[in-house]
């Protein structure tokens, strides 16, 4: 191989794709970025056999080839040359790369031996604008179950219908359900990682346009003109969540909602170990309420807009805050739908295209 | 205890003294700050019985008092209130912090638990700008030895003579000495923890104006009107180190600072376990060399003028790094003082008021 690249889109692909490199050593080739000329262009490649990401650069190629490099140093280096264009020379796995000022040799792998990134057959599901698809992964991100205990729900759902696609995620103490208007011809319901979630959000970030979106059997992907994510797909069904959602509410209260997360953060520092606060709402105000036998105690009174009856609830201060991270109006909705069923927060709005719950504590 | 306090003053002296309160398991008084009127103030107190730091802000006092309250769950409260004006009231042991949205209770311990911060008599030793103790204090930081092993070696070394002050600290891999011109009555030479002038950097960084230095058999402190940090002095006597500063060298070379760090940088990368990296100079030049035979090797060559004879030199590239930090000058001239002495680095400039060591490798 003997090619010359521009060091600022070089910096970049390898700034994407590292990430998911970890310190594997059970498998050390996986500690590796592949460099594969391809079509006239570098094809950039990291992958941890869950998700594999390529991007893809230009390139002036002399001479074609392919080398896995340690990701580390080779990232490490990169960043802190002042060239603005590199040249990559690979002979019997070194890549070498000289300047007038200096000369390098980086050992690397052959890269045969580096896994092969799964294509996925070009049968598109849909384009989907980047921005949407990454505030909407935001939204219900953390609502997503940490553990693997239930493996379906370590995962975000997508669910394409005619008009909507839906995205929705819990983790059995709260559930989030996001939906954006969208015409589409085909029907399809999947289930994403968590992992790949956190990361297409990352790398979203840095993109622009649309991303083609493609399932197979068990894999998806997401992909530009240099740019592709696969990832496995989570296998088994996701719970009948729709189910859980009340349809009508006892008492509903209209409330700022930066006052609010204000007050919360601060009862949440006298909270016990199990972070639950109380909330006592009155005619006109909310008052919430913690208490610790080790810290002390206290109360803070907000202004508040009551409809139908006073009400009462306790509930974990951690996931008010995650819930009103996500609504994006000045003001918030809080429903309250008797006790033993979830909190309903939702945007002060009438697109209603967010609805996020908390579930009844259980004591 | 009944005051009323500035919210702003108050969360300053809070952010001086909760550093050094650390979550101590076998003498739990010490996770708490001190409040205590004195004198019209609040004074405000932490200690970890090495350092006691004591801040005084301006309060309207109603009743006097004092309690011992977590630092952790007041300071992070205080943070998060919007108040301006804040009212501390203290009965039994509980801290009440109240305004008309909300009512707090902290629960805290006797003030008479609180360790007692000493008293060093006032024979003030020395009054220093706080902008030049804290830049010479910073300048020979890191050269001070981390272990424990050689406790004399593991504070940095003040030493006040008629028209100077002298800071030096070795961890015996390298050396700094800083001095200051300072007309001064009083001579003494004093060790100061590492951890001490960790703190006293951290701070004085938000302090302006003078420090009063003062000295008692075992402590010193440093103090304005209203703060004051005690500590305990190192036990044991320094290394006659001006010995092993070179009295003349074998070469001299001038280089470009910003140049010769990025250039040491980019070798490190390269560089084996033990950090080494190799340096080559020549008429007009300068080459750096580092090779691992896991990850590769690479050699840069940058503008020199070299004054006497070519020599080569390996050392660890983080003391060079660390060497270069505290040069403030564009060019820096670097020393070789002959195989098995010490590496020396100054500013390029006359006043002479740094030199930094680098001991030889033993191979």
């Amino acid at each position: 191989m003997k090619i010359t690249v521009n060091k600022k889109n070089l910096k970049k692909a390898l700034s994407l794709v590292e990430k998911i490199v970890s310190k594997n050593t059970s498998l050390p080739i996986l500690n590796n970025i592949l460099l594969k000329t391809e079509n006239g262009r570098l094809k950039v490649s990291a992958t941890n056999l869950e998700i594999g990401i390529n991007f893809i650069i230009g390139a002036k190629i002399d001479e074609v080839g392919q080398i896995a490099v340690p990701a580390r140093i080779l990232s490490d280096f990169i960043s802190n040359i002042i060239d603005d264009k590199i040249s990559l020379i690979v002979k019997n796995n070194i890549l070498s790369i000289n300047s007038e000022k200096y000369k390098t040799q980086i050992l690397g792998f052959d890269a045969k031996d580096f896994p092969i990134i799964p294509k996925i057959k070009p049968k598109p599901l849909a384009i989907i604008p980047t921005k949407t698809l990454r505030s909407s992964l935001l939204s219900v991100l953390d609502s997503v179950a940490v553990s693997e205990t239930r493996p379906e729900l370590s995962g975000v759902l997508i669910n394409f219908s005619n008009d909507k696609i839906i995205f929705a995620a819990t983790d059995s103490f709260r559930l989030t359900e996001k939906s954006v208007d969208f015409k589409n011809i085909y029907k399809q319901s999947l289930i994403i990682p968590r992992n790949t979630v956190v990361e297409l959000i990352r790398i979203a970030g840095e993109l622009e346009g649309d991303l083609l979106f493609n399932v197979s059997d068990n894999q998806v992907s997401f992909s530009n003109d240099d740019f592709e994510m696969v990832s496995r797909i989570v296998d088994g069904n996701y719970p009948d969540y729709k189910k859980v959602i009340p349809d009508k509410f006892t008492s509903k209260v209209l409330i700022n909602k930066e006052e609010l997360d204000k007050t919360v953060r601060m009862a949440g520092l006298f909270s016990t170990n199990i972070a639950d606060i109380k909330i006592n709402c009155s005619e006109g105000k909310m008052a919430i309420l913690s208490k610790n036998s080790d810290k002390g105690e206290i109360e803070i009174v907000i202004d508040a807009v009551l409809k139908n009856d006073p009400f009462e609830v306790s509930l974990n201060f951690h996931y008010l805050l995650d819930g009103l991270k996500i609504l994006e109006t000045e003001k918030v909705v809080m429903e309250f739908t008797g006790q033993g069923s979830p909190l309903v927060l939702r945007p002060n709005d009438d697109k209603k295209d967010i609805i996020y719950l908390i579930m009844p504590l259980r004591k």
